[in-house]
């Protein structure tokens, strides 16, 4: 289909459609701009009993801050009452005597208060340790004004002071942080009548991760990684079409990913949006089909043919790209490589996986072609579909097990299951004897992160069950408020609350897009008048 | 006298005449920009041989530099070639693949190898450690060009690389100094011809001192105290009536000293200029005194009557201020505080210096007031230094020694038998024999600084003896130049390279406005035209 897409050229080694790109950076959102104050001083305490091993302790206001002298090797740390993501202004004075050397602060920034709480330089995650947000800010003139020019994702500020003189203390006369985010609380439409009290708590919590990581792309996460991710941004938008109806935004992103695609035309993982936005080398099997099930989400929510029309060809192309991985059986061909994301878990194969994405994701197609008129599509990838179906029947589904099964080791994992219902593989009763089994049987791989539990709520509401949907976000979003989460969680195991992929919980996102889910649930699901 | 000074007011502790600050900031020079690029990529390395025990191996040019790769973990040094003041700008590139996590570089700025060898964490010494010049900075994207906030002086900057991610490297593909003075090179007269190629050297060292010592005020030190101190501008205007002739900024420091004075009416040690100028608590009974000679300096080289005539009675103030300290006897009250400067030695009295330095500045004053024609204050004055120098000669000069005495504990030092000589309390001739007895008197409280050393060859002048003072500058600042000075430095003991009054070489300043008059004596004493 890549001859249909005009103005197309390579660049190093990406297709790049410069058109599309530009119309993308026209449609940049405005920042909106709130000032928010600490609220409180605040000093973390090892309790094996609190999330992570830590609680805040409240020292008191923080009205008192502009009145407390702070001396070489004190510290003292915020609570700003809610995460933010923004720019941080310091009026800093000295006391005692003149500021005859300069002021030296580390400042340390956590959205979490194991972040405030250790040591970074114990950190050994594989993941850069530059995603730790700490800083080391000399001050030259006093009293003087500092705003920092990077932009932190944070609760919780640590300041530490590492030098003055012998002749001067410090007084933090004000401190803020400008908040920034393209979202507009006064846009969410109030939440139907029918909610209880906790799950208009999670609608809350889930609105405003989504806020923090709505910047001038849909950001997977505004600590780490700030970037635009395929999977992230599907999720994200379900949710803005009920909230905050930034639907520009989601159009921008579209065309992003479809203006910068990797040199065999595949929609990558995720891009980059500076210096010049530009999709990086990482290929996902799944990610790449999402950006045909976004597209069309995205039309359902805002009917903008034009943009259909325009992008189809590279949806189209996913397919095509995504059918030439099918070995000769139809099956999606397994390696050991990080071909498909589906979720984090070391052992998880992504065989099954990727299968139920692609037939998942080509139905998605097939709505596209039908809405477009394009009935010779719609029928080659209705044909396509049938195939991949009945080579997944044949070859994926362990009928002695009962199970949906993965890879060479024909592993039953909770990830195949649920991806095989959303892709309705199988019928709804089906479905549900299919889950049932899923529950009693132990060694199943499980689920990791929100971004699967979501596709696990899914799941049960393609099976008609509405009330354990329900249950099973009251029992895991619930449980991450429990915990103290005022944006919902990259990562959330239960049983394994300093769990990390990474190897560092340190480095967790803690305010995740893929986390903010619940609030499409409560008010397009379960919200009386959707019911 | 202080009736007479109009406009003023209390301000906190201070005296504020805004009129005179008003003038001030209206003779902000502007800075001159020069671009200068890194020459060599170096390595410090260990050598008892070489000055503080650090010599600096090259390794390639920087021309080098953009295609190495530099890894995790990986750091370069490099020269400039000069010492420098200025705002530094990298050019960072990531290869191998996307910067997908921020970059994160520890920056150190040396003046002197010392400096980018050492480690900062096992500094010792008094003053802040905060003048020690390092960053940690952080970068969020690459490819990217970050031009850091702060100043630095600096020769050699060293670069580590703390972190990238497992997917990156980076590379500098460009860095350089935007270099900031208010003087101007091209002001420069040419040196006259008799001028050997040792002293052109020791002059351009001069200039360059100054060079970066001028900004918006005449700094003491670019890298340390970075501030207006009276000591050093006394010297450094000095050299500039004879090099730069920047003659406007000594009289806006004139008018900084005089519009922002300490409760008493003293004009103070030094002055801040940033958040808006004013005066440090710092007493010091000589540097209070400075103002009357630098304010006939200015004069002498400028012929500007207006501001001497305006500034006279702040001048003439100090003289009142000083004679106070005077006890019955007409002798300078010693005390163990930091009441007077005159040179770095724990040991030094400064009782006879301080009295040697009132006699030096009310012969001064006494000129400034014949000059505009006050003959009585001028009567009044000349009564009062013959009073001050009868009870010097009574009570401060020890017959059978042979020497000014300074104390409770009749201390000799060279500091009070240079000053004397400089007040002229002895003729020209008992001058030369009592530093002939100084010489051998072993005993004796030694200079420790250029600034003092520069009053040593003053005082070999007054005592007609020109080969002894060019015989002493090849010696002392010829000797900071075979060390490898590019700009001469705040300290140097020939016998104790790593000699710091602040209780680590560190903390030094390596390119310090007292030490760069050279080209005063080069220029304005030896030149053949002038001689």
């Amino acid at each position: 289909m890549s001859e249909k897409i005009i103005s197309e050229r390579r660049v190093g080694e990406h297709i790049v459609n410069e058109s599309w790109m530009d119309q993308a950076q026209q449609w940049i959102p405005k920042l909106h701009e709130q000032t928010v104050y600490p609220e409180r001083i605040v000093r973390s305490m090892s309790d094996s009993h609190a999330f992570q091993g830590w609680r805040m302790e409240t020292i008191g206001p923080a009205s008192v801050l502009p009145k407390q002298t702070l001396r070489k090797g004190d510290e003292i740390t915020l609570d700003f009452g809610q995460h933010l993501v923004g720019y941080v202004t310091l009026s800093l004075l000295n006391v005692r005597s003149n500021a005859d050397a300069p002021l030296r602060l580390k400042l340390t920034f956590g959205e979490m208060p194991c972040e405030v709480a250790e040591d970074f330089s114990t950190y050994e995650g594989w993941l850069s340790r530059s995603w730790l947000q700490d800083e080391v800010l000399n001050v030259d003139v006093l009293p003087g004004t500092v705003t920092l020019n990077r932009r932190y994702a944070f609760r919780y500020l640590k300041i530490e002071v590492l030098d003055t003189s012998i002749r001067y203390d410090i007084q933090i006369k004000d401190i803020y942080c400008r908040a920034v985010t393209s979202a507009s609380m006064d846009a969410i439409p109030p939440l139907p009548e029918n909610i209880d009290e906790e799950l208009a708590q999670l609608d809350l919590v889930s609105i405003r991760t989504l806020r923090d990581c709505m910047q001038t792309v849909f950001e997977d996460g505004p600590k780490r990684d700030r970037r635009l991710w395929i999977g992230d941004l599907r999720l994200q938008a379900l949710v803005n079409y009920e909230t905050f109806g930034c639907n520009d935004l989601v159009k921008r992103c579209l065309y992003l990913f479809a203006g910068s695609r990797l040199e065999g035309g595949q929609v990558g993982a995720c891009l980059y949006e500076k210096p010049e936005p530009y999709v990086d080398d990482i290929y996902l099997y799944d990610y790449a089909l999402f950006f045909i099930t976004t597209l069309w989400d995205y039309y359902e929510a805002t009917k903008d043919r034009e943009t259909l029309e325009v992008l189809w060809p590279v949806a189209r192309e996913q397919i095509d790209i995504a059918l030439k991985r099918l070995d000769a059986r139809g099956v999606v061909q397994d390696d050991d490589t990080w071909y498909c994301f589906l979720d984090w878990h070391e052992q998880l194969n992504k065989q099954a996986g990727a299968q139920a994405i692609l037939i998942y994701s080509m139905k998605r197609g097939q709505w596209i072609a039908r809405e477009l008129g394009l009935s010779a599509q719609e029928e080659q990838i209705q044909m396509q579909v049938q195939q991949a179906e009945r080579a997944t029947l044949h070859y994926l589904w362990d009928e002695e097990q009962g199970f949906f099964i993965s890879g060479e080791g024909r592993q039953v994992s909770w990830a195949s299951q649920v991806w095989m219902i959303l892709a309705e593989v199988v019928d709804k009763d089906a479905a549900w004897a299919l889950l049932q089994r899923l529950m009693n049987h132990k060694e199943a791989i499980p689920m990791n992160t929100p971004y699967m539990m979501h596709h696990y709520v899914e799941s049960l509401l393609q099976c008609g069950k509405k009330e354990e949907a329900l249950a099973q976000i009251r029992a895991y979003w619930g449980g991450m408020v429990k915990d103290g989460a005022d944006t919902f969680w990259e990562l959330y195991n239960p049983d394994d609350k300093t769990y990390s992929p990474y190897g560092s919980n340190l480095i967790n996102s803690y305010c995740h897009a893929w986390s903010c889910t619940p609030s499409y649930f409560i008010r397009r699901i379960f919200a009386s008048t959707a019911c």
